[in-house]
């Protein structure tokens, strides 16, 4: 570990237990998470290259990081592993001519739109976690959002990025094209790869136009089955820029919190919006109206006024940390073809009652991406024996309904035993052969993903 | 070659020279195209797997191959290959409730399109040749088209995908959703893979509402600066639909045919579109007018008619054709980032002078994509020569600009001489070590992009 320290600008490799503890767990909040032996916070690609050399000629694990904010545990540290994390790196050039952003992974998500908007640019991902959450870890976890519905996912706005491999070496791939069919997609192959196949240290960013003011529809429903009607009518009419759902027990939990008047009795609640231009934002927004009525919503309210419907977006992305206050929660973050999502519903509150846990169900509803909240107490053995049941039941369950165990989290070290239930044995091993190429040490993250 | 004819239905292995000569080229019309040793026709992913494990087995090269318009020669026939064409795969699936089509790779472009709008639904990749060109070449190329300025290219619609691997097996990646986390990229790493990484024997491809109305601009301009000054303004105010230009070559070559009336005096020509919802299409019209206006246009016409919109459309995709009458072509397909669009078309007038030979340039003005079509006899020596160091010098220009060889044809074997240039070492090692993991005994279209 010294030789690297002395390759690096002191201060870049820390090994006081004291800061690594607050390096060792990311928001899976991991019990098992390891102990490491080194913290890197390197400030350029040169930097990160001198890591990764080092590491790799010494067979040590490297286990990167951004914020820290990733639910999957794909950062959770290992023994004797060394941590990367990116949060020294943080410039950002904006260019409003090609409408792309070249940014540095550990800017936070919300950093990233702050600085484009300054230019009348829009970066749309949007976790709810986006205002603590890295574009780093975006990118390493394809991350998606609230508008992807409309806007597609991450994938979609990384036009290049400068990536170093697992030997040290960085190279650059893509750039600020719309088109590029030269050589193969390995810009596309990086993002989503949570860290096994490089580390990204730039990362070029196709942007658009600011989003126009968007109409705001929220609508609740006495029945679970009415509220999942409402979502596929609404749908199948238009495009709507988010189309959020929220059950019960999370808006209870909302409304303990921010006492908004939020109906306590509903089985379930919509928030649906439109941006399209001008008038006809508050057109689509009758539209959507008109499908929550039909599907029978319970109450129907509509308004034009960005803030008022921001303020029901913010209920909806503080669902989590609302929840979470009843119990430790494991997280979910299952998808289904859309057509499916009544079902996976349902069967979720199947899962629930057979397991008796608490079971509170949000969800990017218009892209069938779900994220049951299965909230427990760790303390009670049993409970979270029955939660970690529920856990793996539901992943199965997506599975079994042609759905995916992870829409937009990534598979991280949690979910990573039901990744050959969902892919089978041939694209593992397919998996495996990309992996061993262009990691044949095995240093960068292991145990994430495979 | 028996042995494989056995195992697949009669008819689908030919081995008649007669019908091979017709297998030989691709549109790149590559004269030394090899002696291909059979062509299989497969109508199942079954049997593409049978030939491939076959192939693997006894380390036959298969060139696949679509409906043979690819344009950078990648499915130039080798000596002693198998020929695999996709052309009898032809099923269509339209989910109208997921928004996505599950479709055979060797269905047209335009049957795509028409299958899904007769559920209301639009699929927007659209290359020049979409009435030609197979959705599954589309996929392998990552081809783009007219409307990718706004809309983005090929990559950006393909949800998941069946495969067949180069030893045969079969392996279905991503599905019907629009966010998936789970694992590996691999469906966008084979899109683009140009067939060497695998062949491709289904698509889920998302789709978009139909596209509303466009409203249509065409402007004339006496000088390429003055042209290039708008196609800034324009992209610098909103996202147009369409943002295609042509040079006075083209024009006239046009002009020649279709009789339809354009400028013949005019160094270049802009058919910008905007399908903004409903009033503000003919608004961002207005935008495209002054804006071409203020950039010092020579004429400038709009029109609301969609039938007259389309024909000034039709026209820019018959630019190709229409110089083609001139002379053979070498057609390239080079792109910039936007702000460098003007220095490419200057230095590709000053390669043409230099190397004395008409090179005609029309491009996907808005993205930055440029195809200067290189006129020559190629039974004049010299000419051809010239030619081809113009294709050349074209290229270096590119790269040096920031751009790419190709933006949406593919590098094939016409470019792949290039590629090292725009990718450097590294790239190409890290693609080398790709496709080495994925296609270990390199059955799969050897020389092709590598």
């Amino acid at each position: 570990m010294n030789t690297l320290a002395a390759l690096l600008p002191e201060g870049t490799l820390v090994t006081d237990p004291d800061i690594l503890a607050g390096y060792r767990q990311d928001r899976a909040f991991d019990p098992d998470a390891g102990t490491p032996s080194a913290l890197v916070r390197p400030a350029t690609t040169q930097q990160v290259s001198t890591v990764l050399k080092w590491a790799d000629e010494h067979r040590v694990a490297v286990v990167p990081r951004g914020a820290g904010t990733g639910l999957s545990g794909g950062a959770t540290a290992q023994n004797g592993a060394l941590l990367l994390s990116t949060e020294r790196m943080r410039e950002i050039t904006v260019d409003p001519v090609t409408r792309t952003a070249v940014v540095q992974p550990g800017l936070l998500n919300a950093e990233v739109k702050r600085a484009v908007a300054e230019h009348g640019l829009w970066y749309p991902p949007d976790p709810s976690s986006f205002e603590i959450c890295s574009i780093g870890g975006n990118a390493a976890t394809n991350a998606g959002g609230l508008c992807c519905v409309k806007y597609g996912v991450t994938t979609d706005y990384v036009l290049g990025m400068q990536v170093v491999l697992a030997d040290g070496t960085a190279v650059r791939l893509g750039g600020p094209r719309l088109k590029d069919s030269a050589g193969l997609s390995l810009t596309k192959l990086f993002v989503g790869s949570e860290g096994t196949l490089g580390v990204i240290t730039e990362l070029t960013l196709r942007l658009l136009p600011a989003q126009p003011p968007q109409s705001t529809v929220v609508a609740t429903f006495t029945t679970l089955t009415a509220a999942t009607e409402a979502i596929l009518a609404v749908t199948a009419r238009l495009r709507p820029s988010m189309l959020e759902f929220m059950d019960s027990v999370a808006i209870n939990a909302v409304e303990d919190e921010l006492r908004m008047g939020l109906d306590r009795s509903a089985a379930g609640l919509l928030v649906a919006r439109s941006d399209a231009p001008g008038k006809y934002a508050a057109e689509e927004a009758a539209t959507i109206v008109s499908a929550c009525e039909t599907a029978g919503a319970a109450e129907v309210f509509s308004t034009e006024d960005p803030e008022e419907g921001e303020a029901f977006a913010a209920a909806r992305r503080f669902a989590i940390p609302a929840v979470e206050r009843k119990g430790t929660l494991l997280l979910e973050d299952v998808g289904v073809p859309l057509p499916r999502l009544g079902e996976l519903v349902t069967g979720i509150a199947e899962i629930a009652a057979r397991r008796d846990v608490l079971v509170s169900v949000i969800a990017h509803a218009g892209d069938g991406n779900t994220h049951p909240l299965i909230v427990h107490d760790p303390s009670d053995a049993d409970e979270s024996a029955r939660a970690q049941q529920a856990f793996g039941e539901i992943m199965d369950l997506a599975i079994a309904l042609g759905g995916t165990i992870t829409g937009e989290h990534g598979v991280g070290r949690l979910k990573k035993a039901w990744l050959p239930d969902q892919l089978g044995p041939d694209v593992m091993a397919l998996t495996r052969r990309v992996k061993d190429a262009l990691d044949p040490h095995g240093i960068l993250n292991p145990g994430a993903v495979l």
